[in-house]
This record gives structure tokens, C-alpha cells and sequence, in this order.
């Protein structure tokens, strides 16, 4: 029970976290968008996609997180786009006050879209808010189509689900009719892209999302 | 500090609840073996071919630990093995008090080799001692070659690391020599096998493998 009350307790001092962090973006115009996937589903190689295909209309920024190494930022620090990188040590999730020590680091006035990238993991990061404003699971076709029936919380709480190595469709037993179906009956608002970050196939849509999801911000 | 005052008094009952499990497996001459990998990276593949190809030699069984479903325990299943599904509702990682109540629904008696089948988590499972005696970690060709970087204490953990699909190998960029180095570098004593479970090259080596720790493990 001391258990139970302790992990509520976080929780709940981590939501208030998440708030003030909203509250700041928002105050900047800042569409943050909480990327979160298994491990190697290709979540920071859909970020170089996505910047290559919106660097010239948008001003983009990406906060990296990882239990350990800068493998990532390090990736997306060579395209000039500003990027922090956060090392969880042995948490299993980025949580709020991480992200609030990592927007000091940015040049907040300069950015439109901020790519938060989460621990690889599909079960924590739905735990903690970390004050976005979207969540985008990305899901690998290498994985498997059972992903959504093991992780239903994670997918229930997705704004868009991004199947990605969309490529490794001929070569892998995949159900991708019974996935978009499993998908959408655990979250019927949910919008669903089919990519390839290796061809750049559906990238294009997916980036067509991110335009209208930071208009529609805009206008609330 | 109240925080981790908590989650070490959490460890160090799942350590005290370990260690009987242990005791348990060991009167019966099980050899216990907790298989971690991300979500989708073929635990459950893996079984199926282990299973193939021991089930003459070995009385073998199993436990499947997920979030939700019990889709991994149904495979099993259909091969005629003892099989327990638990399902951890939200948490990230079987522990072993859910372990002790597993092994009274299995058949002890007749039972030389047991597989554990951990939550997919490259994380909190290693934080989760269950009364195991060989850790395994399966990683996949299609996850990327940085993950031993990225999650070093599972790796570090590891009695031995499957590296799984690895018929993908041609259509990935995947630097086989430098994973090898990363894992031994963090793990000297570390065995590595390169497995395709689709095709079924490496398993062989793999079952040869078990067999000798099985031998080893009811000398001592």
C-alpha cells in the first residue's frame, strides 16, 4: 500500500511539472510533440526524415532522452538543429522535471516544433506527462503486429501511430489490416501513417500531420 | 529521498522473494532462465525453436510474463508444454513474488528447464532479480547496433546475448563486429550466438549451450 501511495504521489507531483512546462511552450507557440517507441523502432531516424523534409518551413528543435550514451543527439546535432540531450541513468522514462531543465537549454524564441524523444520503452513513458502537446507512438513492422494488443495502454493514449520499416512488409509475416484495426478499436480518434524512413515513403503524410496539428495549436 | 528509499526497500524484499525461488527451482534440479529483450525482438520465437529442437531431450516448461494478453502463452501452449501466462497489469517488469505464484501452478515434479519470458523492456528488468539462474538477453538485427550502448546494464547483466534475425542482416545497417566488441567491452564473459529463428541457423549452438548449463548447474 506504502508502495501504491508513494507511486501516486510521484505521479501527481510529475503532472503539476507537466503543466507548468505546457505553460511555457505555450507561451512561446510551441508545439511539442512526445515521441515514444520500443527500443530500435526508428524513432530518431523518422526525426531526421521529418527535419529534412521541414527544415525550410519550420523551425525545429529535439530534446533527446536515453538511459545512457548521446548516440542520438549526436545524430540529430549534425543537421544544426538545436538539440539537449538527457541521460535518464536507470529511469525507465523521461519525466517532467527533466523536460524543464532541458527547455532552459533552448533557444525557445526560435523554435515552432519541438521533438521530444523518449526512453525506448512501451510501457513507462505512458506513465509520465511531460507537458506536450501530442503523443506519436512508432511502431516497427520488425516487431511484430501484436504490439497494440501487449501495449494497449501506450497505444490507447496516441495521437498518431507511426508503423514504421514499412519496407519489411514482404519479408515479415505482418497483419497490417489487423493492426490499423486493433489499433483503432483501442483508440478510435487515433490517425495512423505507414513509413519508411529508409525510402522516405509516407514521410510526406506524416509531415502534412505535423503542419496541421501546429495550425490547429495556433488557433486555441 | 523518500523515493528511493522506497524503490531500494521495493528491491531488496524482491531480492529476500528471489532467493527462495531459487531455493525452490534448485530441490527440484530446474535450471531457471530469465529471457529479457525489447518488445518484438523473438523471445517467444526463440522458445518455439528451442522447444523444437529440445523437447526429446529436455522436459522443458514455461513462464510468459506480459503487460496484457495472453497471445505468447497461447503459442506456447499449442506445443504441449507447461505454460503460466502472468500479466503485470501496468508494471514493467516481472518480479518475483509473481514468479513463486507462478511456480505453484507448474507441474516442479517433471520439469528439467524453465524459461522465463520477461515483459519486453530493455529496462526495468534488470532492476528484477526472480530467482533465475542464467540471465539471456535477445536482441534484434532490426533494433540497430547501438542498443548495448544505449541500455548498458541489461547488457552488462547478461549470461549470454541471442542475436536474433539475423537473416536481416543484408537489408540493415547493422556493424556486426562493433555489437560484438560493444558487448564483450561491457560484458567480458558474456556468450553471443547469431540466430535466425525463421530460418533456424545458430539454434543449434544455442540448445548446446543450455545443455551445458543445465550440466554445469546440477554439478554445483
Amino acid at each position: 500500500m506504502k508502495r501504491i501511495k508513494v507511486l501516486k504521489n510521484i505521479a501527481s507531483a510529475n503532472d503539476a511539472i507537466a503543466a507548468q512546462n505546457r505553460g511555457l511552450l505555450d507561451r512561446y507557440n510551441i508545439l511539442a510533440i512526445n515521441l515514444m517507441s520500443s527500443p530500435g523502432a526508428g524513432k530518431t531516424s523518422l526525426l531526421l526524415g521529418t527535419i529534412a523534409h521541414l527544415r525550410h518551413q519550420l523551425r525545429l528543435a529535439v530534446i533527446e532522452g536515453d538511459i545512457a550514451s548521446k548516440i542520438d543527439a549526436d545524430r540529430i546535432s549534425k543537421e544544426g538543429i538545436p538539440v539537449v540531450q538527457i541521460n535518464t541513468g536507470g529511469s525507465c522514462s523521461l519525466e517532467a522535471h527533466m523536460i524543464t531543465n532541458a527547455l532552459e537549454k533552448l533557444p525557445l524564441k526560435t523554435i515552432d516544433l519541438l521533438f521530444i524523444e523518449n526512453v525506448g520503452n512501451l510501457i513507462c513513458p505512458a506513465g509520465f506527462s511531460l507537458g506536450e502537446h501530442r503523443k506519436v507512438v512508432v511502431s516497427s513492422i520488425a516487431e511484430g503486429d501484436d504490439k497494440p494488443a501487449k501495449y494497449p495502454i501506450m497505444f490507447s493514449l496516441a495521437d498518431a501511430v507511426v508503423i514504421n520499416k514499412i519496407d519489411l512488409l514482404p519479408l515479415q509475416e505482418f497483419d497490417l489490416a489487423g493492426f490499423h484495426k486493433k489499433v483503432t478499436g483501442l483508440n478510435p480518434r487515433v490517425t495512423i501513417f505507414e513509413v519508411s524512413c529508409k525510402s522516405g515513403h509516407g514521410i510526406e503524410a506524416w509531415c502534412s500531420w505535423l503542419l496541421q496539428q501546429l495550425q490547429n495549436h495556433r488557433k486555441t
